[in-house]
């Protein structure tokens, strides 16, 4: 497959992002909605496309899962074009005067958000990422630079024809969407390479992608991690709610970052609820430690991995502490910065562990299946950010944005 | 110097953080008075130790700017003590609510702004950064990890020893101040790469410093980069006001990063304004393009390197531009991000340079030099970021933060 080199790719990115930084929300909307139309007419070659991924990844033995996460089928499609339409009706974060005010000497300042730039993003198998990515980017005046993996690159391809058209047809510069087509892994290192290029590059994948951006990245980037979530419940929990909040948040959805994946129970309550729970939790697999064993025979031993690891799966570690200060340290010990939550009715322990747990949320009284995009209310989510820079928690499409002041002065001189 | 290894001072820092990030302001400000008060008081001790890093860097033949950089008087340290003061008397920006909402579920969800936690800090040789940058951290509830140069670091341990007395005398841990005594050049990559322990790196210094980072850096950082700073002056200006901005942002203060670097002209008032500006521009090196120099003479040939070069000095790089447009491409070719100035009467033309220059700040008709913290009224700055995620443009207190979501239900589970 002939591909440009991928640094010229990155600067008709640049001047593509240019063009749109001074776009109206008006002629984004047109394209998406244009490119959501377009996007079901093409249905067909895009089956086609997507069928030719498929029986790669079949003959490849590649597992159930990882093909129905790659399979599109009419309604897979229809749900591409219902996310474009439905970014094209949030509001557009662009343009928002963020703060102003005048100077002692007349001089006005405001602070304005813009797009940043080009977005860079690097994917595994969902075709369905190309064009929700797509939309975010486009909606908040950005470029969307694509990286999907080699599996679903015939698929990606196919859709991201289908999105250009839609930016032609409103009028915009098609390189406002650019996929890189060559997926193999030392492209991928010059992708996170291409600084000045990229203004952000936002991963979405494994510990390994994270560790290569670590390692090689000079771009910008930010880390949507892992979330090893806790459950705390407290001396003073109602045991009826803190049941609910637990088996809620274990296996609700148990494949997604927001679940929870690590039960801590304070001793006083122990005896109580671990019993209790553990019956509810039937058909997850509970691994604890010692104090917990004894009171719930059901728990088997953990190893001590067990407790930093993100099962992503019905499978949850437990502990039993001894007071709220064990529960904090245990929690920031071995959280990985995400969602924790405290089960309790003590309004001084739910402000201790809100104010001491280090993380980008901090839930009281509420499963950790509420901390995404769409349940806050944000119409759209591009990830969860678990970096204290730039975007913490939830990203929506303001956090594809960034600020710029802009000084208005009358002929001032510093003095 | 028997140090102790990098981790540990990293895992020290960490501790304290989760101190800090629950002292209150009255504390923490307590903590500032008491340190520049006790600064003060030590002022022989702290001159002594500064007076062996003279010497070393005398007999090492260092510049005369260098030895005056480094070197301390009575008149500095009680500077040093007066801007801890200035700092306590700053508003804390711990603890604002930065915006909150109730779902439709009733799910009440606010967003706080919290410490960063260990801010690392890597400098060069100026001893009163020690001071300065630990005030900024303190003040923002955050631990300051900082790594001086090699110049300097008998008087930056002495200015250490004595701002951790101040913590300790207002009951705060001394750890909220760490320095790190080895300033090998490895000690500096191993510091960037604290994954964990450092939750953000802020260097100050130049290029190589810079390069490394981008190569070896695993923490994440917030790049305080170079200044290449353009004055437009337009076909529409007041060429008087134009000639005072362009003399100011060069000549008030060359050596720092808001001067402008570059003069770009429309060629329809090249003819009136650039001899009158290369003559009030005395003393300055102009170097330009062929179309400047046919009408000043005094205009040397500029090298095509001199474009993209922040001089740092009484020397400024010329062009003239055919329109607007050419103007707005020439400045985001050759600018880096930091501020980018127009001088005109032409509403239009302001509106479009602001637009569509990409710089962390757009100034119409004022001096580039405005471009700081202390004029933009934050009372006071830790640096000037040109990067576009996290902080844009002078940062005070508040980009020394992050935030934390806090989710309160009742019971409520994900249906």
């Amino acid at each position: 497959m002939p591909t440009a080199p991928l640094a010229d790719l990155g600067r008709r990115a640049q001047a593509a992002a240019r063009l749109l930084a001074t776009t109206t929300t008006g002629a984004r909307d047109a394209a998406l909605l244009a490119a959501a139309d377009l996007l079901v007419a093409a249905t067909p070659e895009i089956l086609a496309a997507n069928a030719m991924d498929v029986a790669r990844a079949t003959r490849a033995d590649a597992l159930p899962t990882v093909v129905d996460r790659l399979r599109l089928d009419a309604g897979r499609v229809e749900a591409m074009a219902a996310g474009l339409r439905q970014v094209a009706g949030l509001s557009d974060p662009v343009g928002e005067v963020v703060a102003g005010w005048t100077r002692p000497n007349g001089l006005r300042i405001t602070k304005v958000r813009v797009p940043l730039g080009v977005v860079g993003i690097i994917y595994e198998n969902r075709p369905n990422v190309t064009s929700d990515a797509f939309g975010l980017c486009l909606k908040s005046g950005n470029a969307a630079f694509l990286r999907g993996s080699s599996g679903a690159v015939t698929s990606n391809m196919a859709i991201a024809a289908v999105l250009r058209q839609g930016m032609a047809k409103a009028g915009l510069p098609e390189d406002g969407l650019l996929l890189v087509e060559d997926t193999s892994r030392e492209s991928a290192v010059e992708f996170m390479r291409l600084r000045g290029l990229i203004d952000v590059l936002i991963p979405r994948g494994g510990r390994s992608l994270i560790d290569a951006i670590l390692e090689s990245a000079t771009v910008p980037y930010v880390i949507d991690g892992d979330g090893n979530c806790h459950v705390y419940v407290d001396e003073h929990a109602d045991l009826g709610v803190a049941r609910d909040i637990v088996v809620n948040a274990k296996t609700q959805r148990p494949s997604v970052c927001n679940a929870a994946e690590s039960l801590v129970v304070h001793q006083s309550v122990a005896a109580a609820f671990l019993p209790e729970v553990a019956r509810a939790l039937d058909g997850v697999e509970l691994v604890g430690d010692a104090a917990s064993r004894a009171l719930a025979p059901s728990i088997a031993e953990a190893q001590e991995a067990d407790f930093d690891t993100e099962f992503l799966d019905l499978k949850m570690s437990v502990a039993v502490v001894g007071d709220l200060d064990a529960a904090i340290e245990w929690v920031n010990a071995h959280g990985s910065g995400h969602t924790e939550a405290i089960v309790t009715r003590d309004l001084a322990a739910a402000d201790r562990f809100t104010r001491e747990v280090d993380a980008a949320a901090v839930v009281v009284n509420a499963s950790t299946r509420f901390v995404d995009g769409e349940r806050f209310g944000f119409g759209a989510e591009i990830g969860i950010s678990t970096q204290k820079l730039h975007a913490r928690g939830p990203m929506g499409l303001r956090q594809l944005t960034t600020e710029k002041y802009v000084v208005r002065g009358d002929g001032h001189i510093v003095v």
